[in-house]
């Protein structure tokens, strides 16, 4: 079976931004788009040129600099949106319009106050406009994932006809379990006239914690492309983090599927995203997070230490990231004792390690972390019979 | 259909706490252990008693204040674990050993350097020898996620038979997707002799962004507890988050499962934990992050103000939230700067609004974010034609 490449559109500089705290001026914005098209993103979402004048200015800075990605920018179903949307993207090389309204029923009467009927005329002439400018239009069906599927699947048919060249999806409030969308991409493959000459992306948001399992069933079920930001930041809970669906297709030959994605700049693009942020990414994050490929308690390290790969399904290197760390706690067992002794110089015998070992618990028991410096202080303090080995 | 019960385990004081500047003292891991007990949690894995002095003392501790959860304590699969952590438990109401070991290929092979049949008689003998001093037997399969089903489904049998009650089934690399993780259950689920008197447990890993997506794989066929940590803390990059499954199971009825969390305590515990831990909770983490229910937009804002199912399906005050933010930034649209305005004493008429809203796009281009105080400064700075309504 032939590998099928998946589109990653990175929406860190649009649905990223738009976060308490995220703001970001020009010209960080403009460091974070060139970086995102060096590491092999194929669409930039470069902002939403109508909602401030600072976002349209960015807008059009990035589509100068930016060499081979799509530039895209962010319009509601609205005349007025698309024509500044236009202007704002009039010198990138692959412009994009990124259009659309709300389809589930709690948009429709709720937030729009009108019909089904009108949904679709909007939906189509908003198209058609963006049209007018571009080639690649893509069009959002905002609340997807609470959208009637019969109903979804007339909107998309009605887009396809006005010319739409990509269909978002989006999980807006975080709601579907990944079987739940995967069987809506589903339906929308066996349902829709004309999808097969279109690109159905995955928009999901993290309310729930399914962001990712859910773009990655949607890809399974025939989506081919992914919406995602660095870190997962975004409204609310944030987005699905680009990081971990590109190692998921990576790590998983099985699905056939692969991204061009660089992931050796993973690391140093989480970095930059969160320092220019100030959004900070917990230690505990897939990929990116400072403990990743730390591993503490005695069983792992000592499996570790065996064969990495007893613990470890990710080389760290694939990810920018030197080398997995043994860290020392309370937790820790005799083997990565031994080997961060080693490390620091000592060669001990297994009866000095017993040794040294209760003077370590002790130690550590107090600590939350041993360091290098506390490793000669407990090899002092443990009172070692016979010759010590030191380097 | 009735509703079936998933029972919840958590073990942020056992493979959360094992982390790299994670430790906790016997006095904090009360103090969460019995917060853990009141907010309903089923089991409490306390710690790993062999594994130094201070977590004997710890399981010892909260073995005899816990009041509701059973307490369990881990091993290897050997007799010097077990005897140790059968004393460390001596004091709990409902004890609960937890002993297990390797059977992947790679752990076999790689780790314990031994043959598969070797594996079962080391299963069944820590399980019988478990089971001599308490009724509660918990038998993990370490790395099960990549253990061969065949095999794997045979240690079951066999340790079900040596007395086992729960069966563990990590996927201790955080490797699997969530079909695969399902399937895997649905195998046990259906080839085990004795399963169904049995419960099968969950314990993944994040590596890849999946543990708590394949945690849900896993009850939706056949898994009856979750093993969990507040927050997703542990090993690299962490457990299932407890809030998460939680959550879903409250969230989608649909699926015939609850748990017994009283989940209006979600928000404090995860303080409680963050701040004892001092391991940082990211704003945009699902649940319990600080803008977990932040609207920044302007068409989310809109949406929000106009009805809250619009962009929110969890009711905030459901996880101990006192109330979804609407947060002033140069994305927040018209709607949003009216109902804030309208918090802090302005009753905005649609022209005055649109001449105070060009220069609040002014102000928050320049701002991370747009705060009360600086409302009457934009109001001010707005030149307003006619009366201007303040409360």
């Amino acid at each position: 079976m032939n590998r099928e490449k998946v589109q990653i559109f990175d929406t860190t500089l649009r649905d990223g931004e738009q976060v308490p705290g995220c703001k970001l001026d020009t010209k960080q914005k403009l460091v974070i788009a060139e970086r995102l098209d060096n590491m092999g993103v194929d669409i930039i979402e470069a902002g939403f040129p109508i909602s401030s004048p600072g976002d349209f200015l960015s807008v059009t800075e990035i589509s100068k600099v930016v060499k081979n990605a799509t530039v895209c920018g962010l319009t509601r179903a609205v005349k007025k949106d698309i024509d500044v949307a236009a202007e704002a993207l009039k010198l990138a090389k692959k412009p994009r319009i990124h259009t659309g309204i709300g389809t589930s029923d709690s948009h429709i009467i709720h937030k729009l106050n009108t019909t089904r009927e009108d949904i679709i005329e909007r939906a189509k002439a908003a198209v058609a406009h963006a049209k007018s400018y571009v080639e690649d239009v893509e069009f959002y069906a905002e609340d997807a994932g609470r959208t009637d599927n019969a109903f979804l699947a007339q909107v998309c048919e009605e887009v396809i006809k006005s010319g739409a060249t990509v269909l978002n999806i989006p999980d807006t409030t975080g709601y579907c379990l990944p079987e739940e969308y995967g069987a809506k991409i589903k339906y929308l493959k066996e349902n829709v006239k004309g999808i097969d000459n279109v690109t159905i992306s995955c928009h999901c948001h993290n309310d729930l914690g399914m962001a990712t399992a859910n773009s990655i069933s949607g890809a399974i079920n025939g989506a081919r492309q992914i919406e995602c930001t660095i870190n997962g930041i975004g409204e609310r809970a944030g987005n699905t983090a680009l990081e971990e669906v590109v190692m998921i297709f990576k790590q998983h030959p099985d699905l056939n599927l692969y991204t061009d994605i660089d992931t050796k700049q993973l690391n140093e693009m989480s970095r930059l995203v969160s320092e220019s942020m100030g959004m900070m990414v917990q230690p505990n994050k897939a990929i990116v997070g400072a403990n990743a490929f730390a591993h503490s308690s005695g069983i792992h390290q000592d499996g570790v230490i065996k064969n990495r790969a007893t613990y470890e399904i990710i080389d760290p290197a694939d990810v920018g990231v030197n080398e997995s760390s043994i860290v020392l706690t309370a937790r820790s067992g005799r083997a990565a004792l031994a080997y961060r002794a080693k490390k620091v110089g000592y060669e001990l015998t297994k009866t000095q390690l017993d040794v040294v070992y209760v003077e370590f618990l002790k130690f550590a028991d107090m600590k939350k972390e041993v360091l290098d410096d506390d490793i000669h202080l407990i090899i002092a303090a443990s009172k070692i019979e016979g010759d010590l080995i030191k380097r």
